[in-house]
């Protein structure tokens, strides 16, 4: 329901730049959700029963799935993207904020359709169901429900309340999440970007996806637009905490954040050696630290605009950006990647393992922030890291089969699986995705919707001992 | 001392071939050796006090590189590898059993050098300080001391003794070691292979090398010699105990060996896999089952050896070696990488992160071969992971200076830090390392020393708590 509303304001658009076929396609999308969203109300109506962390999980992963579903007709019915598994690609690539595209170029696309692409980042950046959670009354007055299906949709080692609620907790996430988008709009309305293009860019930004409306992202733009563009790109991969800690004034906590430390430091450093490796490739200085920040932000915050084709660059800023997509930005934000708090998690856990070799009989625990670490989290993290290698693997294995080099197909993998968008050779900032084929277009669309929800909501809503008795 | 014992052989062939320079090369290096030996004997002799874990660990760290700084000499005062990097980069080659090469091509090596190269591989293998324990009569008369050497360089998430007494079990391990060994060359024998090349190649079979002693490595031979090649190089990538445990008659447990199962399982589909992909390459299906065969087992056992350039096969094939590569053998076998074994508890460790989401009160534990696994193993290998992906990628950033394809210093990473040999594009089967820079050499050289000892033993030798205080 939620969806078929969202909706609408792209079908506005649509009626209101005169685009027959998009308004035809936005119509019978809505129709078919709302017929959808009456459906499921009918046959689920009565299966409440008790709701757990699996029930979480299950319900995340199965209403993103049903989302994009969804989400993809109005490309399909418009007949701008005419084959199912295209739109569909496109619109999972939209809302777990990948932004790749099968599309050649984009400027053909309608104004509705492009306003629906750019928005379902900004819709996924946060989560759907956290907005359906903050700004519904709710029939379930508990917070463990909340809990559950926060804790499954947000990205992160761990969720934290902000405030006691959970409820609440949603509630100041978004409103930070709003008032940042709108911010973000404003100061690209003051470098004298057209209304549209900065509503859609300020969409792809915030939810870290990288869909942009233009075929060359956002070279075309100003200098100044573009560093706002980094500027943006870099707050939004922040913890959303950090911004709450501000907000109540806690300022020296959120300096002392060593999540957020790691992340700038590692921002800092990447930007600083592509600088140096890529002298020459510009004018001045200038140029050279502009391109190098904006990619590096791009890149980290697993957003995928691009102002200048890095598949160009010389092989050691290109292996630094292929790290940086492999890490990503901090947990809790709206970027992607396996997230700078998991990295410093193993980090510590790791110097914990050398520790308790040297000294076997010390009992040896990690702190993050001063504050022990549950062994719980490591061992979740651990977990995360060995099923991110083995879906990498596999998929690397899967979409080979189009016979793509093998740098292409790892970086396609690495691209949608830490939604980032575009990856390096066959799927550089300049190529798309479109040529691979079905079964590699299905895989990368797991990869995407496993890398957004984390893993674990897939796996357990394809795990046979979810469905199976106790 | 040992080493330079073992250095005479080599001496004695030289001399027979009249082969001069490496005569004169071997003769400087047995006196350094010698030299030295009697040098640390001194230093060391009143330094002795407890012997824990973290005393083996750095022993093992220690005596690798010092063996490595005096294995090179041969090929460096022999001026056949006139550069010491390069002669060191050649001999951790051989003594981690990677079998990366610098040198183009392998064939105006003198036979004294040649053979003491693949030598290098046969003493890697199974391990130098495991051949001391098992040959002296040692001073010590503590188990507890063997134990942790043995566990500090013997490959696998955890070390069994196969029989009460610690040095009892190196003894048996080396007589398997040695009695396949033999029958290795026999087998070579009887295909007419040369005295000196079923030696030198059952050397590099045995220790999973792959420095060949032609420069089309194994190509050149019969289809009978290759199919043995296979044969025992899959062989040597089996965990020894099973050999024992074959000794012994317990031929059930065997093949109930979980890690085994897995081990063939993902040879066998590999194969047939690839035989599928790779058809129409060659004449008939028998070549090329051979090739795919021969390429799957010189992989995943981390050999290295070649009978074709699969470099050339297609991007599917590719990936699966390129997959193999990093799984590698069976723990406890003289193969690298990351090992059958800790893929396995990953995979059931995983398992059972799952299940604890669903039944979040139900105790779960892991088992392998019907016994429980003990948690430190399971955070012992996820450790492992984490460290093995930290240097993965620090690795791939630092070679990426010499500015070759990303897939070219990826590759070469996973081949070094695996102990394979060779990677994909600029360092595949037909090329070599000689090209990267002097900072990308010393970094391939840790990678090796890292992957043949399992990270921990080097971690632990450059890690800043280990030197000072309690």
């Amino acid at each position: 329901m939620v969806e078929a509303v969202f909706m609408l304001p792209a079908l506005l658009i649509a009626v209101y730049h005169g685009e027959r076929d998009t308004v035809y396609g936005f119509l019978t999308a809505i129709v078919i959700t709302v017929a959808a969203a009456l459906l499921l109300y009918l046959l689920c109506r009565k299966a409440r029963k008790g709701f757990y962390a699996r029930e979480g999980l299950v319900c995340v992963g199965a209403s993103w799935i049903m989302m994009s579903l969804l989400g993809c007709l109005p490309f399909y019915f418009s007949g701008e993207i005419p084959r199912f598994i295209d739109a569909m690609f496109e619109t999972v690539s939209g809302f777990t904020t990948t932004g790749a595209s099968i599309l050649p170029e984009v400027e053909s696309l309608s104004m509705g359709n492009l306003y629906w692409r750019s928005f379902t980042h900004w819709l996924g950046g946060m989560g759907v169901l956290v907005f359906v959670l903050a700004i519904g009354r709710g029939r379930e007055k508990n917070d463990g429900y909340t809990m559950h299906l926060l804790r499954a949709e947000s990205p992160g080692p761990k969720v934290e309340k902000l405030v006691p609620k959970m409820r609440d907790t949603t509630k100041i996430l978004y409103f930070i999440y709003f008032f940042l988008t709108v911010l973000n709009v404003l100061f690209l309305l003051a470098g004298k970007m057209p209304l549209f293009d900065a509503v859609c860019t300020a969409f792809g930004t915030a939810g870290t996806g990288g869909f942009g409306i233009k075929n060359d992202s956002i070279a075309g733009y100003s200098p100044y637009l573009q560093n706002v563009c980094t500027v943006f790109m870099l707050l939004f991969g922040v913890n959303f905490s950090c911004y709450y800690m501000l907000a109540i004034r806690q300022v020296k906590n959120v300096f002392r954040d060593e999540e957020l430390r790691f992340y700038l430091g590692m921002v800092a450093g990447s930007i600083l050696l592509i600088a140096w490796n890529v002298r020459g490739f510009y004018g001045s200085i200038g140029e050279t630290f502009r391109h190098a920040a904006f990619q590096v932000a791009s890149i980290v915050t697993t957003t995928g605009f691009a102002t200048t084709d890095f598949d160009l660059w010389p092989s050691f800023s290109r292996a630094i950006l292929l790290s940086l997509m492999i890490i990503g930005a901090c947990a809790g934000s709206t970027g992607g990647g396996f997230k700078c708090g998991r990295a410093l998690l193993l980090i510590k856990s790791l110097r914990r393992n050398v520790r308790q070799i040297l000294h076997p009989r010390k009992v040896q625990v990690v702190r993050v922030n001063g504050q022990m670490v549950a062994e719980r989290v490591l061992d979740n993290t651990n977990a995360y890291l060995a099923a991110y290698a083995f879906i990498v693997v596999f998929s690397f294995i899967v979409i080979s089969i189009d016979g793509f080099t093998p740098m292409t197909n790892f970086s396609a993998v690495m691209a949608c699986f830490n939604n980032i968008g575009p990856g390096l050779e066959g799927v550089g900032p300049t190529c798309n995705f479109g040529d691979y084929g079905l079964v590699s277009k299905a895989m990368l669309i797991i990869d995407m919707l496993a890398g957004r929800l984390e893993i674990f909501p897939i796996l357990i809503l394809f795990s046979r001992s979810t469905w199976i008795g106790r």
